[in-house]
């Protein structure tokens, strides 16, 4: 072990000190490496600390509910972070060449500040999100602070670009004669960015609850991600000219950031997979989809991004009528763990059972009879599960989470499996998409900017 | 009392908005008070999560030794670092116009990516800090944590700056024949600066113990940089060269880091003060030393600074005997609080007594013989106060920090009064070093930055 050891260490170094012409790609997967070591390193050292700090929770789908340390995606973030200080001078050597040789000086100095207000806005992110595991902010509260965290972000973009222009579809701008394709938001463009910092990370967290999940879909959403950007990559090689070198930037960059997230992203799904050791704590959720909303944003690429987070704005849509009150919210809607068989079955809202009417009547409400006839539709096209008594009455549905439709449609499943077929799913969901992009979208927007049609202020 | 909070946060967005000649030190004047409002309103409204989070301490000097809340200043810190990216708007007003006018626009970036990684290096000192507060981190590892925060400031230092020359003594040069008055010290030049970064929060932390001490000596330490700044800021007004607007536009960067500090500072000493209602942890005594190390490494005064610090290098120098081993030293160094009179009394290492020898026999160690001699020539200059058996023996000497010193020369003392005390005595000693470093530094130097005699490399 210790020589594997040995051997990536010595292999992410070269990766980082040796220049070719793949950097800083290249050094990024040096990172890469460095991060998941260090991370695989950190782990098992201190997460016992945490449980004697009390940031512990109960593993729900066990046998016997077992301790484990909670929070502990702090460790890949701020490892992450320091890995990303130590980047700089990698990322900008060519820059420094440049600026050296007076070239483009005054791009460098405006991409570093971008880069610099990035990783605020991350730190910034690892920091609240660390609040809110420790003191337990209310759901009200810890909505915005996504938002809080991207003030840096935002400032710099308002002092560095201050493109506040976004495209729109051609059948739009014909049926409103705008006579471009355009259009300037103004001080709106900074509550689009701010709304799209603050799903990322909420999203993330709302498609939670069985082991692995959190970091599993963090990491299938990586992957979309890097494919997208080494289209455009690929793209650059192929057809070299000005408008495709902005976008190989723009994308080189994306990846600079990605590949490292990768690195400690698979760190933590080794301690986070079924059977879990850690969980990866709120900190997690909200720095992860920081990331993405740090990228999205500086690379002006927020819509395609949102395409990747198609299964995340599913499952709230499906978990809306709990989350708005339409039908009675149990306090968990986990999967419920059979101790016999070791599987998960679906989780079931009760209602009021006219055959066994003292059942816990305090706690159950009774099912709103205009809703009967949407759940049995529902019931029909397999999006719900219903329970009914003898004389017909529904008198349990199933929670209205992806995890249960899941469980719904294929049967229950092993904590494990489960994880990984929701991680297939998603993966499958987003390839469509990334498709779709770019097949249907150069219809829809008029022209497209990948290859020979490039625009940066496209996507 | 709401009617004054509505006039002072009034008061305080027309100081950060009104564009006037005296921009952007009006601003940092506005955010100063935003900051002491808004640490005044959180710190009673968060306090009791902390105690429930189990983030506490016990006052020692106290009748029933209340349990009181620990690790509050991450409040006004986290406070401080959103204030601070508000600012850069105002902060950079002037150079967003000239770049517009594409006057000196490079400038303006390098400018902004060193107060952006100020800003990081402080970010990530919060987040050591508040890992050291719950998570006990070991001495020997602890003492290296300003180190890893100050990364950022180091690799923009050397990104955007890469001036490593430092001024040397006249005689010194002369003596060696170096023929200039400046050495540089390449590489060097990065431990110099990451000592810095070692050195102001780690010496914060030890001359600490008594209610209000913490946040008190960097009070101090702030009036006396600001008594500095001022000092050439209004030699600009007086000298109008080039040379002092140099200095002028470092020592208002300081001004602009310093005074909303100042702010924070204020409002948390208002709940740190004898009697405290609150504890700071040593989160806030590494981020209040690398506020200054901040502003002494990117304005270039790392030296000036150090003389600011000389009641806690004396500190550190009188206490070395014991934290080094050569005196036995006891886990607690506190004064000692006598409940009948509610004063502080000197605290003692006990030494081995022929007279009762059986007395705590397995704790308590003999005496070094070689350090009789050098323990009663300090007694006789008033360094220490040692207490003798009937036969003469040494038993008990005074525990050797700079507060039980307080005790011997000005006698038992109140707690809020032995506070109130040592920070005069550090504002005297801090003053005469001011007088000093104006006066004397020119001849020892062989020339002086201050008002018509500028360069910008020599503090």
């Amino acid at each position: 072990m210790s020589i594997t050891l040995t051997i990536f260490t010595l292999i992410s170094i070269l990766l980082i000190s040796i220049p070719t012409k793949l950097q800083p790609i290249q050094s990024s997967i040096g990172f890469s490496i460095l991060g998941y070591i260090i991370v695989d390193y950190l782990i098992p050292k201190v997460k016992d600390s945490f449980i004697k700090r009390g940031l512990f929770g109960k593993d729900m789908s066990k046998i016997g509910r077992p301790i484990i340390p909670e929070t502990i995606g702090i460790i890949p973030a701020i490892t992450y972070l320091f890995l990303m200080l130590f980047f700089i001078p990698f990322l900008f050597q060519k820059e420094i060449i440049d600026s050296n040789l007076n070239l483009n000086s005054v791009f460098s100095h405006s991409k570093l500040s971008s880069y610099l207000s990035s990783l605020l806005s991350l730190e910034s992110m690892i920091l609240l999100g660390l609040m809110d595991d420790l003191f337990d902010i209310r759901w009200r509260h810890k909505f915005f602070l996504p938002a809080i965290a991207s003030i840096p972000l935002l400032i710099i973009y308002n002092f560095e670009f201050n493109q506040t222009s976004i495209l729109i579809p051609k059948f739009i701008s014909n049926f409103f004669k705008f006579g471009k394709n355009s259009i300037n938001l103004g001080m709106f463009y900074y509550f689009y960015m701010a709304s799209v910092s603050i799903f990322c990370p909420n999203s993330i967290n709302i498609l939670a609850g069985i082991n692995g999940l959190e970091v599993g879909q963090t990491i299938i959403i990586v992957i979309l991600l890097l494919i997208n950007d080494f289209y455009y990559i690929i793209g650059y090689y192929i057809e070299n000219n000005v408008l495709a070198k902005s976008a190989f930037e723009i994308h080189q960059f994306s990846v600079c950031f990605l590949i490292p997230f990768l690195g400690i992203s698979l760190s933590l799904f080794k301690f986070n997979k079924f059977p879990s050791k850690v969980f990866v704590g709120d900190t997690w959720c909200y720095f992860s989809g920081m990331v993405f909303a740090v990228i999205g944003i500086s690379g002006h690429f927020a819509k395609t991004l949102m395409l990747f987070f198609l299964p995340q704005i599913l499952n709230f849509i499906y978990s809306s009528p709990q989350l708005f009150g339409l039908i009675p919210c149990p306090r968990h809607r986990l999967p419920k763990f059979n101790e016999d068989d070791g599987l998960l079955y679906n989780s079931f809202t009760l209602y009021f059972d006219s055959e066994n009417p003292n059942l816990n009547s305090n706690e159950i409400k009774e099912l709103n009879k205009n809703l009967i006839p949407i759940f049995n539709f529902f019931e029909k096209i397999y999006l719900i599960k219903l329970i009914r008594n003898k004389k017909g009455e529904i008198i349990m549905s199933s929670n209205l989470t992806l995890i249960n439709l899941t469980i719904i449609w294929f049967g229950p499943c092993n904590e494990g499996e489960l994880c990984n077929l929701i991680m297939k799913l998603q993966f499958i969901i987003g390839f469509i998409m990334l498709i779709l992009r770019h097949t249907l979208a150069p219809f829809i927007f008029g022209f497209d900017n990948s290859w020979s049609m490039l625009n940066r202020f496209y996507l």
